[in-house]
């Protein structure tokens, strides 16, 4: 059965399992305490265009955004996030687990609103009683957000400007950076956003990793000894080669943007199979996530022959699925498809 | 300067100061082993009607909340609560502190609505990615609410059976329950909501006494070494027997209904003044908090000669003012503040 | 029956009592924004030496001791301690409910040796692995410690400059505070305390009050938002003046060191009537805290009719138990326990 | 250089790395439900001797640590665990981080003793202020331990008794566990461990895997909704695969078994050469870590040519080095460290 079901049901990039199998006998020092998470940050640093920037490894995206969040807040402090914020909904409550709240706004298409946000902030401050609330100590969002879409350069320029004003850091989880970056709508670089967060990530799990996400601090942020608390969290790898290797890898001939445009390019096709079946998208997303709303008797048929996930209830009679592409998303898998959505 | 500040602006009903006065001598256990405790215990299964209820004494409100929502719930639940709860906004993240999100569900008048909540918990558990969401464990609300409001015993009943349904405890927030009790639009009986609910608490710093929460559990459930549990997290009064006088004497010869009967009464005076000068109340409030809608200038005036407190921004030219009525709130004051309102 | 259970086994001191009625009907803002609580912040200040210290009061003994070290340790930190610590041993795990660590080293008659905590701490530094460790945040002493000892000024002097050396904070848990200050055998006075501490407190409730400890940050360390995070962890009183009036009083015409004198005076007629009776201490106690070793079928008659406390086992045979005097033990209540000793 | 830094200093056992590119372009389901996790769990439960027993996988072990222990204590509960034990000491604070205290009693060559732990929990019930102590509410061992000792069957048994008596679990970690299983002073089978504890896991990172521990629930008692938990601890593998196909393949013609069997015959030889130079070994190990008494001045020479790890000062003239053997040292790597020590 062919499947769309999400953009890590594959194991890593071939060339990533090649660089495993190379340096395998290697004998090297614990804890990203190695030659190839050394060059691996350099190589990020170049990328991001931050000589300066401090980089380091976690394991998962839920695992990231704990640790960032949880060592950059202050103790009576809370992060922000839309509603739909991966925070917010689908981490089990992994950031109130750390003792800090997160502070939720309405979204549009899966993203803050800069107004929204900046009028948060304003009342916040402007309340008498707010010595007794929980103080908005950083701005979570996710770019691609949770629904495919695309922050525009402006809308983070705003976002970054409202940040500082109030003194307050940007942090952009990147959990699916890649596919953000090589969106044929791109508006945003990496070096942008580099420039614009205090801290952020890129994504490696869904983007061609076994595991692995690169966190960025562009600010000479990095929270006082870090390696500590990602220990204390039980976040600490002992073989941090596994993510050194990886990104590494990733960041070796623009690998990780090589694969991400392919994704986006099998992304663009699945979305004209879509249209060309006289089926609906949730809404208009530009990377590697697509969202179609099937009628419930449809979506039993279809998912004998294709994989993909439940998203949401859209009626009583229709259900939104996700299908995703990725860096082994191949032209069969969209015949295979076609051919399904035809019978 | 006359003050409608709040319900905690004096010290005690001078009852509880009499008998605190005639007891101080005595030597007793301390942690809530003494008499005084026991036989406040006694009284209060009386009056709600449960013989069988277990009851302690906790210092304050927020404590409170905390206490009973980290001891009743599981570690991956959260709590279910409308956005202008208490311990949604105004007790500085204390429920996250503890490691629990609270879900916070849209309201009407300070009040959660039954379909709102019954539509979240199917949601929830129709969702196929619940595994990776914070699960519904417990729903809070206030009765009164935060603004003065109170459901109705048939809302109650809603929400009590759908809690069943999905067999989660309802908890009630009991901070000013006596000004409830004592409304004119009582509908809702103190056995009601000992029937209904599966925790409540009745308050006592807002109702007449120096500190002090007493909290019910209506169904055998208590959480094992609730005493440790309270210690564990800084709650534990050396003195228990200051809880226990107040609420004694609190329950004897029905003071408090009392007390709380005085304050709606003088509340429905309060608010005949408000609208005898022509201004706006932001809600019907049937108990002892009125929300007042000042035009910014003329809330320059009356802070002049009348303490109230600053509520929220109703617009660019005015402010929602809380007043406050109490046990210990006078015909003086009520004249006072008309008085003031007339210059 | 005569009771020796603990120092607060009463009331308040009536002359607190008497300030409480006299008072009560004062209408004053809550949350410790009244002018008790600012006068006797300063009469504290005044007391202690430092015209800029901060002042704040706080409920009781374990939520002080986990407000303080939860709010200035950093997220990685832990807090050194005694083993027979109070936060170490007797306060149910409300350190590490915060989330941090307690470093448990050992003691002699329940005070920290200097020796032994610059040992622990050149040994952590020198430690290679050290980055997997808790970091050793705050050093935490009780003094009087839960024995009933005294630290000498040298003995607190070096442990000070041990934590200078090292850059932590020494944080005094003085929740007994006026026996130490008033032990015949005193050699460190307030003003010593405030100048070798960076944060310590002076116990009320088991020094006449109903309940409440005056905490002192010497060194401009208050930690920021402090209220919030007092509010957060449920400890914030909202009639703030319960704690501030009782602070006032105790440290009008010296309220404070006169109870706490007299409690002395009584501890040391009692020792004097222990050994009299051919009796056994645990250890020579010079504050208002006596461990008195009785033979197990001696502490079953005793108890018929004396009050006192289990402290622990001594060996198969005999018990330690605790009897301590207070400000309103009496020369008639150390008869009594003569009598009862001479049966 | 030759290096005995670690049993972490490679990559995977090459038949893993082999797997995981054979599979690596199957399209699987995410977060562990996938069939290779399904066919290590069968495996495992094959190996343990228990049909019904929960095996779940995590990644790292103070991850697992951290999960088990917050996820089986009951609130107000601590786990015992030895001074030494790897939750006491070297994991940062994770386990205070869930808000637990870690009861620590002294050991025995970095192990519990069964008369302690028995006289620590008998102290603990019959001290009449328990309430206000942390409760016992696990045992936590590790097997081998840091010091690369190993219980007996009769400890593990009488260490089980007296937590089943005091109806508490105990937990086996076993990190190195397949060096414990082919000592040659093996007395406790895998099957012995799976009868006589709670929960324990049988570790990866450091037996040939590139990460990944196996936790095995013996007794029906895996906690409720554990992959929730999981999550909320940022716990939670996307591509649960790389767990699952890397214990399939460990547990796949006993591999797991022959490379722990390897390193122990490595290291015995590594005894040899030890002792041949005249030099003391800290403790006799009969596992794959040796602990090795190095004069500071030897030290210094022999760190340039071999890698191993600094474990503790043993005096002002000597310090305790490891020398940890795997699957993947060589004789070539046994005469690299005897040429070495010769010079």
């Amino acid at each position: 059965m062919v499947s769309f079901e999400s953009d890590y049901i594959n194991g890593a990039h071939p060339e990533i399992i090649k660089r495993l199998t190379e340096t395998n006998l290697e004998p090297l020092s614990g804890y990203g305490m190695d030659p190839y998470c050394e060059s691996a940050k350099e190589k990020i640093r170049l990328a991001v265009g931050l000589e300066d920037a401090d980089v380091e490894f976690l394991v998962g995206g839920t695992q990231t955004n704990a640790v960032i969040i949880s060592t950059m807040l202050t103790g009576y402090e809370g992060v922000i996030a839309a509603t739909t914020g991966h925070v917010s909904l689908h981490e089990a409550g992994a950031i109130e687990y750390t003792g800090h709240k997160v502070l939720e706004l309405p979204q549009v298409n899966g993203k803050l609103v800069p107004e929204e946000l900046r009028r948060f902030l304003k009342r916040f401050w402007s309340d008498g009683n707010h010595d007794h609330m929980t103080f908005p100590g950083m701005v979570y969002l996710s770019h691609p957000t949770e629904y495919g879409t695309l922050y525009t350069k402006q809308e983070l320029t705003e976002i970054s400007d409202i940040c500082h004003e109030y003194q307050i850091p940007l942090f952009l989880d990147g959990a699916r950076l890649g596919y953000g970056l090589m969106s044929r709508d791109i508006d945003l670089t990496l070096r942008d956003i580099a420039g614009l967060c205090d801290v952020f990530y890129i994504g490696g799990t869904k983007v061609g990793a076994l595991c692995g996400e690169a966190v960025v601090f562009t600010k000479d942020n990095k929270p006082k000894q870090f390696v500590t608390c990602i220990k204390q969290r039980g976040a600490l790898l002992a073989k941090g080669r596994l993510l050194g290797i990886q990104f590494d890898t990733l960041f070796t001939d623009d690998l990780y943007f090589r694969i991400s445009r392919h994704a986006i390019d099998m992304a663009e096709k699945l979305k004209e199979i879509i249209r060309s079946h006289g089926l609906s998208l949730l809404l208009d997303s530009p990377t590697n996530q697509q969202f179609v709303i099937l009628e419930n008797e449809q979506l039993k048929k279809l998912q004998q022959k294709v994989a993909f996930s439940f998203w949401e209830s859209y009626d009583d009679t229709h259900t939104v699925v996700r299908l995703a592409t990725s860096w082994s998303t191949t032209e069969e898998d969209l015949r295979a498809l076609d051919e399904a959505l035809s019978c």
